[in-house]
């Protein structure tokens, strides 16, 4: 097994020297610089990790680990235009900078690269890695229309909540694994498992990141702070705090997110605020907690020996106390 | 082999049966509208005649079939944001109807379910299949990218011209062909020249598209006449009027697709009446019978009985002349 550190570097290496400018520029320019604002290259990872986990040299992942990162920087490009977000990784965002149109079309071909990328794999595996990745790209959508939809109801319930991001982001993951674990010929048992893992991961993981947006540093999350709250995205801390404020505070802080203001800082500072009140950041650390416990319960239940467990342990533990 | 009026008849009626309806609404309330439409179902008619060519039972292509004509709906639902185009089949277009953001995320599951529907083949034949279809949706991409770029520029030539439409249009009728054949089991060779007929079929069939998009009765197209005029687009009529006018008239010309007006009917009625001054018409019907006369040279070397391409060929010339 390789050191969670060695195969970190590899996955940052291997991304660095990805060249995707070609011709026609009008389409791959806005490609090759979304691919080049970086992030954290979980998936990627996550796909070596899980290769490595049974003990398939993860060196002989990149095209799976490529894939599964172009389709995650799809869906990132597609869903800013929706949700006309300014900033991705502290840079403007491709709809921003390109115009929407070039920015719906480069995240279209990118689609097909990740295809594409899976087809570079052994003939034997691709039948079962297209399914996955399939199956995966069609949740995302139904995540992001349910994300949607939401924008516009006021009785959201913390249950769709966490459905709708399972969709949205986690299923991304377990996907990330499960290509990692099909080119090692796991078996279908072990896959599920380590599948499983990644779901309960990504919810944890996406909880997390609802606390970033309220309490974390500018240059350190790449994105505006509050922009969930901007736009009134009814995340786990505002279901949590509308479920335990009183009527005037729970009344409040619906009418933040129902009312057209342009005081963008009063309304950031104000449902802070409430959402201090309440202490809710407390509660979903609380489940931030509770789903962790449910991932590594699932990740116990992969046969492997258990210190072929370890860089997914540690790689969990880093997610989830992550600052940024 | 079947009459193509029977498999016509299974085209028509495999569509009518189909309900991509389900929950999330947001997300397959436009899917399903889209592909409620209607259109000429060319691409997987294509499949099953290829198939049926190769003498496989044409009734055993239906999700290859399907696949193909989730995938040219997509691109016609992105395509019609870019282009702003407000009428599809006599409707108006989805981003029109349900909001980009709809039409956006829409698209990109209907892209998705082409997958889907490809992964419900025969297992040994899904590598060869989504290669086909991953390597035509790049090419489709790219042709729309090229398109943008074109109406930025004043010097398109022709041939570019016919490289941008055999990207947007040809690769998607060549794959829908080649689809059927790798179905069938056919040898490359064969599958090779039907997809070269395919292509200079797509070629002959966009040229025709330039002259109905100008002399053609609305409610028979489907579209407003003169939309490619209003939009700019340099389509093969405009590339050879520039090419073929006088001084002053090439200059007229080119000052309307320079210029913003709102007089469009104006700018559309001295377009055409230049297009008639110069009989470009005439020119690019000439440019449709040569691509026709390659594509029926490419049909000729598929290796099969003369009276097995019959139903190919009568399509190719009802397309050819077709009014609508």
């Amino acid at each position: 097994m390789a050191e969670l550190k060695e195969i970190q570097k590899y996955v940052t290496e291997l991304f660095a020297k990805q060249d995707f400018a070609k011709q026609p520029l009008v389409l791959y320019e806005p490609f090759q610089y979304t691919m080049s604002l970086g992030g954290k290259r979980l998936r990627p990872l996550l796909v070596m990790l899980a290769a490595d986990m049974f003990s398939l040299d993860y060196r002989q992942t990149d095209n799976a680990a490529v894939a599964i990162e172009l389709a995650h920087n799809f869906t990132l490009l597609h869903d800013d235009i929706m949700d006309e977000s300014p900033l991705r990784r502290g840079k403007p965002t491709v709809y921003q900078k390109f115009g929407t149109d070039k920015a719906i079309l480069s995240g279209d071909v990118m689609y097909a690269k990740a295809y594409d990328y899976l087809l570079k794999c052994d003939t034997d595996k691709i039948p079962q890695l297209v399914k996955t990745l399939t199956s995966v790209l069609i949740q995302v959508c139904e995540g992001q229309a349910y994300d949607m939809n939401f924008e516009q109801r006021n009785d959201v319930t913390q249950r769709e909540y966490i459905t709708m991001i399972s969709l949205k982001t986690s299923v991304l993951l377990a996907a990330a694994l499960k290509m990692g674990a099909i080119l090692a010929g796991a078996k279908a048992e072990d896959m599920n498992a380590l599948s499983e893992f990644g779901l309960y991961l990504g919810i944890a993981f996406q909880l997390q990141d609802d606390i970033l947006d309220c309490w974390s540093d500018l240059n350190e999350f790449g994105k505006v702070i509050g922009s969930d709250i901007v736009d009134n995205k009814k995340t786990i801390l505002f279901l949590t705090a509308v479920e335990k404020a009183d009527n005037g505070d729970d009344r409040e802080l619906i009418t933040w997110y129902l009312e057209k203001t342009n005081d963008f800082q009063k309304k950031k500072q104000r449902v802070i605020e409430l959402f201090e009140k309440y202490d809710v950041r407390s509660d979903v650390e609380k489940m931030i907690g509770s789903y962790t416990i449910k991932a590594l319960d699932a990740l116990d239940r992969v046969n492997v020996e258990q210190n072929q467990k370890d860089n997914l342990i540690t790689l969990a533990k880093e997610l989830i106390n992550r600052k940024k």
